[in-house]
């Protein structure tokens, strides 16, 4: 099922169950109102969900109505843990082989809808985007294996993981990660559960592409399966090594990238790129010299994933850079 | 007035007011359930809550009852945000005048109850206890001054930020901050309004010692105020410069330590320390090598904080290390 959160005022919005194919919606008022509910009871309410979603697919849902993804709060507008992990490779951070997953923690009291505009108070800041996967959990054990956490995987959202570039150096300095550098997260406009993907989903990965444009241009369009270096299992499992994972957290992926391979003695780079600064470390790579900018205002940025079928599986981000 | 959360079997408990000297309870069932509730509608329930702490007070409340700290959970359970600054000199990362604070996001799906035992798979991890004081937020406008930020702080707590020593190194070498280094945030059993402190709330520093007992042995006495470098509002500002800070956000302060200042030729060493690695830090400049080891399970540690009358402000973090 296909699950988003309609704006009506407050903080956690209303929950809706959207229709596989993103055109209709209906309020889940009847059997919960906000998805961290559901969350923490998932057993016992996703059912009934899936009732009113088998029931919307079919045409019977009697309150039904157009959904719209510019009325949509991000799926779980606030989250009690988010961390994003790096899960693939990347010219930024060149991992080591065999090294875990780096996980680093974020804020979740605020997240942006799928179509909210990306206020910035300067373009000096080097406002780049992240477009990247992330799984919603339930409760996961203390100690939960790979296989075991991939099992507490309640839904997927895309994200975009709005990054100030120019104030990223400060953070890793001080070795505490990223507070001012990472304003924001913004979700896709609806959540889905991992049936949804059919066999596109791998044991813990999912295996088409993502599609990002800027401008309209695109610039990004990487598998999002086969080069997961860590898959979703693997990130909650490290996350759960020293303490339970508690329903309604958020384990994001990074931004999905795939590694350039060297062929018939030139180099052949990866299908485009998910974060302009990835986009800028080939350049550097290339021509010694990163040649292409960061956001500007009344740039736009989509990213979308589609299922086997041609058909948007969790909708459009859409967004338009503004100033504050 | 004081808050608490009682357990109920739920995520999120109930919310209880609890009498000045820590004596007497009652539930605010009438008026909120949870403290997420309470802070995110402040301006219109927090009234309500006051006049039943009045009420309490006085004797007047109707169906109070005697305050067991030992069923509490959290004043709040989980939180939406969670970040922990370095406020205060440290022999372990000394900062550079003039530098901004530091502050390191967690995580905030489940926080620990002041009695519960700290369970941990083993003492080779290197079990460290962190006791310190943490804001508890309402909404705060970004680009907010220090003093604005100040404005949105609506409750005080102490806080023991244990840490796993052992695997820190991991988290600072990829710098993304901690994840499983970081496995509890230890509440004291009641969060308190600024007003409970009177003359001892210093805008933005809370001017009393700490008192940290390991194995009842009083090991800690750090004065909390002066020498506290970033106050909350300057922690709190400090986060919200490039994105608006959401009700319920939990903002501490790290370890509370004081420098040592050189006088009469010989080292004089600060009020004792508030964690481990601190003292180790001291033995390590003093003789070139660290020899207090970390908890052990059987340890017990107690950290409190006194107001100028000597009753408990917050009740006390009473712990027992334990294994899994």
């Amino acid at each position: 099922m296909k699950l988003a959160t309609y704006q009506d005022g407050s903080r956690d919005g209303q929950l809706v169950v959207v229709s596989r194919d993103l055109a209709t919606a209906h309020y889940a008022t009847g059997v919960a109102s906000r998805l961290q509910q559901v969350l923490d009871d998932w057993s016992f309410l996703s059912p009934q969900l899936q009732d009113l979603s088998d029931a919307l697919n079919q045409g019977r849902a009697r309150h039904s109505f157009a959904f719209d993804p510019r009325q949509c709060l991000a799926p779980l507008p606030r989250a009690y843990q988010v961390v994003e992990g790096q899960a693939y490779p990347s010219l930024l951070q060149p991992r080591e082989a065999g090294v875990g997953p780096a996980l680093a923690p974020g804020s979740g009291d605020n997240f942006a809808g799928a179509c909210d505009p990306l206020r910035c108070a300067s373009e000096a800041l080097g406002i780049d985007f992240g477009a990247g996967l992330a799984a919603i959990t339930g409760d996961v054990p203390q100690g939960a294996t790979p296989p075991q956490a991939l099992d507490g995987v309640r839904l997927l959202v895309l994200t975009n993981s709005v990054r100030l570039r120019s104030l990223e150096a400060a953070g890793l300095a001080k070795g505490v990660g990223w507070v001012q550098s990472a304003p924001t997260l913004v979700f896709s406009p609806v959540a889905v559960t991992l049936d949804e993907l059919g066999a596109s989903w791998d044991k813990g990965r999912v295996d088409l592409p993502l599609h990002t444009h800027w401008n309209g241009r695109k610039v990004g369009m990487c598998d999002a399966g086969p080069e997961m270096q860590h898959h979703f299992g693997q990130l909650i499992a490290h996350l759960c090594a020293t303490r339970a994972v508690r329903a309604g957290s958020v384990v994001g992926s990074g931004p999905v990238a795939n590694a350039g391979t060297g062929t018939k003695g030139k180099a052949q780079w990866p299908k485009g790129y998910h974060s302009i600064a990835e986009k800028r470390a080939m350049e550097t790579q290339l021509s010694g010299q990163a040649s292409t900018g960061y956001l500007q205002f009344g740039d736009t940025v989509r990213i979308e994933m589609k299922g086997q079928d041609g058909l948007s599986l969790f909708g459009a981000i859409d967004q338009e850079i503004a100033p504050r």
